[in-house]
């Protein structure tokens, strides 16, 4: 087991509270009301915005070349997620104006502010365990959505090309990656003792997912 | 005007909603739900313990000894205040272990983390803004909910203690050093460009604090 | 006059003791021993990758997509700069193992760590301050050495390459940019009161500038 | 061995470097040149002043209330130690003015600044092992320097007071502290293999404080 399959056993309940909550069946069933996806997807926006700050974060953070050029490529690929945001947006009728006037919910405040600050107060693996839930769970939650490849999504199922990003094999490796990268700060700097308290903490990250999951359904109540 | 009035003028919607919450009324007028206010009670224990990290954080921030010195005095006050809290806890009937167990609700998270990244993002301005409305904030309530003073809150008011803190000299002078504190920043590095951004950051944590009434309305309906 | 003019006359001094150093003069004469020069070289390296961190910092520390992307470039400009120092140290005879073997001197540790905490402690206009002195200064530098362009170097000048390249488009744009960006932050934060400080910065940087020129000659000498 | 002493032995070279520094044997011989102490003790006030900040940020960094607690009390010890600094030098013939108009030395910028950044960049564990040096090393020289107890220096050794100080039990006392809190951190965060960086970062900022010895004897040369 490695270390995101050991915090994911560790904090169950938390994480089947984010993975498997109602917003994300919906979304896989399709039955999902265009109405909180919307509101779900210019949150998650913003939420790019904080997410793009932590990876400078853990550039800032780094020691070598090498962590630094990682954590920039990082930094550089939210940066161009965004600008895919944008244009999914588009489709969906919100214009980069609209995006942009939109007050960040409490949600989004919460999680996104708890992870820059679990980065701020402690160290890297601090940061990345707060991140993991976003990175690899969303990885996670594409793999579940499509148990029969992203091919068979149907062609008019409203929410396939969300889907299939992270269905995809593009976020598939990155997730991959971000779990080589948990072991390597591991091996570095957890002890059993610590082992706990990222456990709770990426208890408690996965419960600021649900609730954001939970934000878009209650925009669409 | 100094610095907070025309913050509070500036954002005077955010403001209101946050000054004049139900919950702020209904605590003033002795008809908040015990339940309601003991959930506020306790998460406002943990909101304390990363405040005073937010003092911190301004001690660290500071060049001089004097600033360094003001900033610790700061955490060392709110250091006091949790014990205080414990205490005021215990009367409620919760013990010092039921209020480590507790965690933290979104509403929490949310504010405290957001102030602590406006202070790490930004200079001691930004700070001590994203501040604001909770020291400065307790004051004014503490004295609108005391027009008559503080002697003439009923023997048997159940939020007699409460009110009679926040009302009390102490914490009014307390706000009265943060006002001066806010214009002497400003001094140093405030233009008026400025000012509609420390206008946007204010009226978010007003907003913030609102939802944290909320959360305790909310516990208990 | 624009915000880098003024400090510049502020702390007349200082940036003189800087950008008219010894080492400066007689590397512009070509008469700088090699030793002094690789010396100062690979302290420049170790220099980068502190000033790297400096720039994810400022992506860290910013607010808008906008600020984050050019916070990001700036950082990612430097990683390329190592790349070009590696190979510029292997003509020298360095091999990318005693670079990286090499302890950082005192002079490397100060003043790359006085911009990192000027940033960490300050916003964005102190650390960009702290970090004026070497982007604009750099280029001021190869201005004043190529007073008849770049082209009227001698082939042979032991230092064209290293010359060339501050004297160059590309890097007299970026100071540019840089020139550009301070103004920008003041027009955001910077009072009559606040350039005292921000001039007593400025010149602090330049005296550690300076020593870092003195480590190249004392290594020689 | 405690996680002090397995630092000590596997930076030993840079160690011994430091605290049989020719400044400390004529320190404690009482030869040491009046104008080499007082450009330490002025150098040294700076210090503390970023020293004081290193507290406050070790308080920011933590996650619970006598975490915090500890680092505040840290904090206030070392406001209380400039104030005994302010005294400590009007004997010398410093006064407070002078204190503060003094520029901060390269080697002050060095140490302070990289123990900073240490605390920044990375965890509680990296600070306190880049603070050791100061804190539990200046207990190691005391003692060293009193082999037959702090009673049995002559009356008239010109630097009594200070040896006396970092000797004397209050001081010792909170060198015992800071090893037990090193454990402590090591235990939840440090592995073998992180031992070897703790190792190099306490090698690197034993060498700075030798370097701000020598400060020390260079202004009298």
């Amino acid at each position: 087991m490695d270390v995101f399959d050991r915090l994911k056993q560790a904090a169950d309940q938390d994480w089947q509270s984010y993975v498997d909550h109602r917003f994300v069946r919906e979304l896989g069933a399709g039955t999902l009301p265009q109405a909180a996806f919307r509101a779900y997807l210019v949150q998650d926006y913003l939420f790019l915005i904080q997410f793009s700050r932590a990876w400078a974060l853990a550039a800032y953070k780094s020691r070598t070349i090498p962590e630094i050029r990682a954590a920039q490529a990082g930094l550089s690929g939210i940066l161009d997620e965004t600008e895919l945001h944008v244009r999914l947006c588009g489709r969906w009728g919100l214009t980069p104006e609209q995006l942009h006037s939109v007050p960040e919910h409490q949600a989004t405040v919460a999680y996104t502010r708890f992870v820059l600050d679990c980065g701020a107060a402690g160290d890297l693996l601090d940061l990345h365990v707060a991140l993991a839930p976003c990175v690899i769970g969303y990885a996670e939650i594409g793999k579940a959505l499509t148990p029969n490849g992203i091919d068979q999504i149907p062609a008019d199922h409203p929410y396939r090309e969300w889907i299939g990003e992270y269905a995809g094999d593009a976020f598939q490796q990155l997730a991959v990656g971000s779990r080589r990268l948990l072991d390597n700060l591991a091996e570095r700097s957890m002890t059993e003792r610590r082992f706990a308290e990222l456990a709770a903490l990426f208890g408690k990250a996965s419960r600021l997912e649900a609730d954001f999951w939970q934000m878009g359904l209650d925009a669409a109540a």
